[in-house]
């Protein structure tokens, strides 16, 4: 199964990219799009009810400003929406927050931190990997990971505050 | 012309009430109805897409939450949408006006207040009033009927605090 | 019927011309103001009595902080008020958008989101475009012109994430 | 010199009616008038530009939701305006909060606290005061009461949790 | 796969029991569970390192104020964790939703709707209908029931607001 | 040593008893006052600069609104100063929590949850317990408690959803 | 009467001296102080205490952050404070503002916009012109010079786009 | 008893960096530590269990966004925690505040202003002083150090403002 990462414009792409990578370095095949839930609705839709018949096990849907998008597809397909909400110029990514997370019952969308792109990533990879124990042994791989990373930040910063 | 409201939930309806009576009152017709952007989105599509061809000139939409109705009726029609945040059970009704009113560049929705139904009312009124003589003359005699009460109000307050 | 571009100050100008220039290219005609609701309140209210005459069919009303403006022009007129808020040094526009937005029963001022004047230029013609088939015409080919936009992007983006 | 109490509604009479108490405690007469800045704005601009011939000091101005009133009024006087936010049904008084306190440059609105009539009241009093020495004293007089006021509950919650 | 409910505190239940029967009611077994962050910190991890080898496919952590349980399952766990903010006496669930949403790169936390118990119910199923087409089917059809339901509603105003 | 509870009402008294009795409940000696940072600056400015001679070790700050208590303690003395938020009738404790906490640099306040007295007490027995082995002691024997008072809550709940 | 501009920081200073020159220009004699309500509480007291004996008519207070500094100097005089909320590195300046217009009954703080120097002086001169004819008329010539600017902006900008 | 900075990821250190130094100049030893409540839960685990046998007096813990580490370390110690909320790249720090403020009742977290590491430092200075006359001394010297600077500041601002 696939990801599908869809944004509501193209400018949201430098903060998208990085959950990109993000599954793609887990081996997981990425369909990256530009849906407008506002502008191409009709795209929109289709896309949301294809989404399942074209292999795609979860979407990533970011938006800014009133962030539409991941209710929008939510809409139309039952496969696990994740919505990211992107920072724009004014109210410091709260609009896209609250128009995101505050979905009305029966139509969930699975929500992110404001530009938390590398977790939307791991989130969809998660899910994905409750079916599939060769991705579950990758995000133990990528837990550790993290984990040693921080445990040599610590190392390096207490050997510098050290008599 | 009429003047469609359409709520997300049925639950919105004592709000948007008082919205409808008010365009009732200018003589105006109305249409009401209850769609939700994400239970019902077909029937959202179908609606915005048929609105101007049934004779509606402004739409009013109601939602609460992460509201999202306004702007998944005005992607499919280029007639007037006016937004109207319900407030909920939480955060006060900010997360419906975020939701609602800082739309992407593109589709407009005409945002009045949280839980402002009367204004929706009197907004889409005066929208279908710039063609229309008769209505503009009502509009006038409404804000003068509005102005005789609030001096009523003065004079009785003045009265009752003065020597 | 033209549409009036009024701002608090000439500072909002570089936010402002987005909308009056979506205006000029529906080919509608325009009227530009520097109006405080403060420090000009006599030209506020000569502007908002003498609109109708004057052959404004909208007014959007720019400002920022205390954002009075609109309130101040509909308080005098019974044509629509389009409210634009403005950010400003402090608070990032939410001073500016629950001063224009939170309006009381009675004189409502239809309000975009924060900085989008371009919003408020579209909506404007949307409701000149009531009573104006060939404005109609040119909203639809905006929108299409629009989701054709978005389309490229979308196919472009594709593009690049496929193998 | 008297102080003006004007509202927007006379719905906002309960919480403002504290403030025209402490006033009238003082001995100050007082002027108690509903004007909306947007349903009775002729009143509103006659007001204030005769409130100073007419003998009055200082204004409070209250209003709930996008509070215009004070800066209307502001904006036709050189006198004094205090700009008392209500809290309304929504927001908790912050849309009015922000709609009083965030004047533009030129024309400032004293703001106090969300409903803080008893303050309002004691800040026109304070303004007064400057060229009243009488005033002055009753003013030194009402803080002295207030710490003996406070110094005698605090002697009874001591006594209370004391061995 | 099991379905878990954590929170943080029992008085907690009853938001969250309207998840833990949506999900019963899809026929998925659930696990209910009262563990807190900060007073069980070690029922915590155990519960967290476990659940995997315990057959929970989805935990559902939800927690009012300062809400970090979510955060510290998923710290010790690679299964997806859904946070449910709970709503309590202060700041209308502000500070849930931040605290839980709000995530660092690394860990993801997918956050619903404040007391949006439902669809994290939802959610939950929606991620382990990924490999159960049986539930897949069960989420269709509940899709198309809402769907009825809103429509029934729908079909009741209209007729009500008719001629 | 002592703990002070200092409030700056007595209004306030409901809330902060529940530190008072928690601070008792360690076998702790307590000094209650009601002080207005505001109505009684000198007993403020008093009590601040003797309750280190008084056998004061930690002060308890609440207020509510503009809550300048705990600075305004903190300025004339050394010993920490725990600020405890009150909510009050407007912005839900949002203004006490931020008059509290955003302390510029040199005079900290430890601020605890709005209208968390528990917390307040417990903290400032962990303050004392520093160098008080028995104190040291009570205080693991009450995180042991409250973490087999929620294990009682969890089995209960546990029990309940099972088979 | 002097009017006294009080600050918590001279890092408050490019703020502060536009209200300061404000003032001057008025004609209208300054004392500028750098007063820390929490480091030098001491001299908030003596400066508050004989403010009005040294000929000071309204205090102007400027601080950030948890800006108690307006309070402070309250507590100590009748003389009208004037608050001045300075925007600091986080939060926008919100902090300030709620600290400073919040306060509780009997002890108002006439709070003007965040960073809004310029009106803070206005502010004052208009309480010290209540009795002083020569400064309202030239509070009137003031209001008459801002009008004109803004009438010419307004001539420059309706030129501009003008046919 | 030393002082252990725990940080949530090295990029905190530049602003932590104030506070370590704040506390090494009272001549108190410090631990610097990174450790991530979320990607290093174990080291988290260890490091408060062994905090008090490894001398630790009192911990300050760093940490933005969804800022859990606080009250991760918390609930393994009865030392006092210090709760220090880290702006990062969106809501201004909002998020972190409330995520560590907004403890639930039992496990309380001193927390100091956004990016105050400063007072965290002194905080934790202060409580060590509870017991340690020579620390308590190094305060008031530092007090009285604060307030000459204010007073120098303040000499050199009248002197400028002065005729």
């Amino acid at each position: 199964m696939k990801v599908a990462f869809v944004m509501g414009s193209d400018s949201d792409l430098p903060v998208v990219e990085k959950g990109i990578k993000t599954v793609q370095d887990f081996g997981v095949e990425v369909v990256v799009r530009v849906i407008s839930a506002h502008r191409t609705p009709v795209a929109a839709e289709e896309f949301a009810k294809t989404a399942e018949e074209n292999g795609i096990g979860v979407i990533v849907a970011a938006a800014g400003k009133a962030a539409h998008l991941g209710g929008v597809l939510a809409a139309y397909t039952t496969i696990p929406v994740i919505g990211l909400p992107i920072k724009s110029s004014t109210l410091d990514g709260l609009d896209s927050l609250l128009s995101i997370v505050q979905m009305p019952p029966g139509i969930p969308v699975a929500t992110v931190a404001i530009d938390g792109a590398e977790n939307a990533g791991i989130l969809a990879v998660q899910m994905l990997a409750l079916s599939n124990p060769e991705l579950k042994e990758k995000l133990k791989a990528h837990k550790k990971a993290m984990e040693e990373k921080v445990a040599a930040k610590d190392a390096a910063v207490m050997a510098r505050f050290q008599g």
